[in-house]
């Protein structure tokens, strides 16, 4: 699959994973809302009740800013299996920057759960340096 | 969610993604066909065409056994959404081995493709040392 494609393919998926790796090696993953900026992928860190899982992929990002972020579809006619990922670096972008307020509304735009409550906290960037992809042969 | 319940959400998923890391600390993610066979998550190297990827992952696995797998729902009602996520370390099982024996009908227990075509080159089996999830208030 050409890039071209496995960009397409993830700009389309509704959900994706992002993976971050601490100072130890460690990786940590967690599915992210997303949304493609160029090829800049952004995603929202979410409000209060998941503080520890959002610290450690914040943490991370800072001590490691090498991600991968991955979409993919699963059926169980496996002709129909495919998945995109891009792997690239990642920032993070605090409220308050210009920056901030248009990945929120590239957020907003796909996700009307982010329209109706717009994302007041840190913002994750991935500057995106490879895709890469793969489909099944139908 | 408790670890009883991460569990279970985990073992019911058809697909996860497994994410590793190479030597340099970048993180590598894959989707995976999986089984669960206690706290163990057993998984298959596909076969030719994916060669390089399989590569990747497996020299991510003997540079840096710590991996994370995650299984994930996503719906665009938020209230529906969940994840489940094992952390532990991976090992590379070779054919012939009684563990790959095991393994792989574990594997085609649950994937007719896999009955089919018993996979016949390495299987990941990953240790989990922690279960953990989320899932949305309804």
């Amino acid at each position: 699959m050409d890039v071209a494609e496995a960009r397409a393919l993830f700009a389309q998926a509704r959900v994706a994973r992002l993976a971050t790796v601490d100072a130890e090696g460690r990786p940590h993953l967690v599915p992210i809302a997303f949304a493609l900026d160029g090829d800049e992928i952004v995603s929202a860190v979410d409000h209060k009740p998941k503080r520890t899982m959002r610290l450690r992929r914040l943490a991370n990002i800072e001590a490691n800013p090498r991600v991968s972020v991955l979409a993919d579809h699963y059926e169980d006619d496996w002709s129909g299996l495919w998945w995109a990922r891009a792997d690239g670096t990642a920032r993070i972008v605090e409220p308050g920057a210009e920056e901030h307020e248009r990945a929120v509304s590239k957020l907003a735009a796909r996700y009307p759960q982010y329209s109706e409550r717009r994302p007041s906290d840190s913002v994750i960037v991935v500057s995106v340096s490879r895709w890469s992809g793969w489909r099944a042969a139908r």
